[in-house]
């Protein structure tokens, strides 16, 4: 694709032959916005506006605790989490949507070392997502250091870390502040290698990348809903747990949900067979049942449809800003070559925090990250190859005129 | 009150004069149900689903990503904490309502222990709510028997086994299942005389009984949002952590947002101070958000009057029962004294999971409680004495006429 001179009529062609165009119209967002922050919290569906009141009003409502079997409640960690399956390239039987990521990531890190008596590290990135790392600290301060040791490393030296007295490998596929993007598969066959069980957090790739979890041989992994899966704020998590492992798991993090007979009140725990012991205490069914309907704007579609836009649009973007002499103040942060970055730009500026105010005052909705990032998300189910243009153009005008605001800054804008 | 020979113009009368039945009016209750099932899952307010509409449309919908600011989503979990802590007799910033009471609880355990690092034992109770009882294990598990070891005894020996080898007393003040009631005040007190940390699971309790966590210098609480304060299916739950022990806490399921500066994206956790640190990731906005504005029901009314009321509701139904010959099948499970039960009956008989069925085709929703048990209970902000009085005789016609639906046995009906 040349759009290196991209006319608006050119932009226009290309909506007009995007397989995935129809499906802004089954999103409900207001129409002076160009959001281009599906990344950080996705947009509301027709559809769950609609799940949202039916849960509320028709279900607990009106059938009140029935609802938990004549509306299948039971039954919605499993339900949603086959719906993410399909994104994840993971067979069935292999993914509960449920807790936070944090939590989740918790149960996972857990399990994993319990499978690895002899080992006690975890192998992280030094700038993984923070919160990632947090986990891993919480566990190695609870387990102590003899069975649990976070060892952070510079991306470069990963692979020469793998070695015989990691436990673990966590990983984020994509960074969230620049997009960098690991090989999954290279990096998992890795640490196979060396007996080495690997958790790829997918918090900024499902949804928009194409992922292999089975194919890979991953072994555990743990994603966002609230991202790309447009399931509403602070949605559910998911776990993938891969089924060769489904014997020898152990979870520890124990609640009812994950007990094999959770209706008998047993006294004693015994852990269910398979996803169902990553359960712990009663999901939010609020937030749980429009987090199930947000991933039915994913049944008709395929992930590398969705890729191959979320790339047409990084690249319209970066070929519209390019030859652009105002915009040199702007650093491109971000791998040039779209195979290694995941869905997102991130450029540099000094005065990148007041870019970012100006640009979501112009209703060009963006994400600042410390210390100096702008960062623009490329959802392609509900973003028009026109809404770059639009956006790319507000932009221009706000670098080249320099109306930044750089008004009181405010700490609490900056939710991932 | 004497209402032995109650008519329908005295329970008329007694519903004249109830200084509480305003309140039905605020709650979206079908016309035709007698909800006795309160203490499973709250009914659903006015408000709350004006709220759910709100955060939906109005605030994911159109203010998207801004929300966690201008609508203050990211203070919700002490927002809805701090109407809790009315309700438990607590000073402010000691709540924050989060996770589920299973992920809480291994919090609080988890932090009381590592408070406790010359004793390991848990003590706690047989027939406790076994989900309570599962988490205590899991950490059995994690942390090994040497710094973790589960003991559960019967419930008159709990006294005695008071000793200096239990580091944490973990009791639920209410029994799930026949209602006996714990005295907070005395076992907290001689769990302090021998250097015990206390954790009350107060799901069946809050906001029907009057509780004093401060006055009784209770150490850790959890207790859930969905029963008898009405926060939706699977609503957050919360977390008591007395003030005294707040500098001393380090609490080890880490997530960003117990960091001390959750914004700044620090590789290294810091855990906030205060309550705080309790939080993990990112809560389900959409359920938390309507378990916030389920809590309002209490705002201008009080414990007493509510607990006042529940006594009043369970003794005009045994009253209306206890005459009835028919009625000489079903034998009281609960104590007689409501000084020593919960807001709740539980009577057994042989055919209770029939008798249940039957109640619920009625529309008298009630719960049935493995082998044998029917359960009442009596939500006092949405109940009518006129209902218990029509409650009963519907029980009356069902036992005399003995017309039991003994259909087939549906485990997936007894969601707590």
């Amino acid at each position: 694709m040349n759009t290196s001179s991209a006319s608006p009529q050119e932009i226009k062609e290309l909506d007009q032959s995007d397989p995935l165009s129809a499906k802004r119209g089954e999103f409900l967002i207001p129409a002076d916005i160009i959001y281009l922050n599906g990344n950080s919290l996705g947009p509301l569906t027709k559809n769950s506006q609609q799940r949202a009141q039916e849960v509320v009003q028709e279900q607990w409502g009106k059938d009140l605790i029935a609802s938990w079997n004549t509306h299948a409640w039971i039954d919605l960690p499993f339900t949603a989490g086959e719906k993410i399956a399909k994104l994840i390239g993971a067979a069935q039987q292999q993914l509960v949507c449920c807790d936070s990521v944090s939590i989740n990531l918790l149960k996972v890190l857990a399990s994993a070392l319990q499978m690895q008596p002899s080992r006690n590290l975890i192998l992280s990135q030094e700038d993984n997502f923070p919160t990632d790392l947090y986990v891993a600290q919480g566990l190695e301060t609870l387990l102590g250091a003899a069975r649990c040791k976070v060892k952070t490393v510079a991306e470069p030296d990963l692979a020469q870390e793998l070695d015989e007295d990691v436990a673990v490998l966590l990983l984020t596929q994509v960074n969230f502040r620049n997009g960098d993007k690991h090989d999954i598969e290279r990096l998992t066959s890795m640490a196979k290698a060396r007996g080495i069980l690997v958790v790829w957090d997918l918090s900024h790739s499902v949804g928009v990348l194409p992922l292999q979890m089975d194919k890979w041989e991953v072994d555990f992994a743990v994603g966002c809903g609230y991202k790309y899966l447009n399931g509403g704020p602070g949605a559910p998590a998911f776990i993938y747990a891969n089924k060769k492992h489904h014997e020898a798991i152990k979870q520890p993090i124990q609640g009812w949900m994950g007990h094999r007979e959770p209706f008998t009140f047993d006294p004693d725990y015994k852990n269910a067979a398979g996803m169902a012991q990553f359960l712990t205490g009663t999901p939010p069914i609020l937030s749980l049942a429009v987090m199930d309907s947000a991933l039915d704007v994913f049944a008709d579609i395929t992930v590398t449809d969705i890729s191959r836009k979320a790339n047409a649009l990084a690249e319209l973007f970066l070929d519209l800003v390019k030859d652009d002499e105002d915009l040199h103040s702007l650093t491109l942060e971000s791998k040039a070559d779209s195979a290694f970055r995941g869905a997102q730009l991130a450029f540099s500026h000094p005065d990148a925090y007041g870019i970012c105010r100006a640009l979501n005052k112009a209703s060009v909705v963006v994400d600042f990250r410390s210390p100096n990032i702008v960062r623009f998300g490329f959802s392609p189910l509900f973003l028009r190859f026109e809404d770059i243009w639009r956006a790319t153009q507000i932009i221009k005008k706000i670098v080249k005129e320099k109306t930044y605001l750089a008004d009181e800054f405010s700490l609490r804008l900056k939710v991932t």
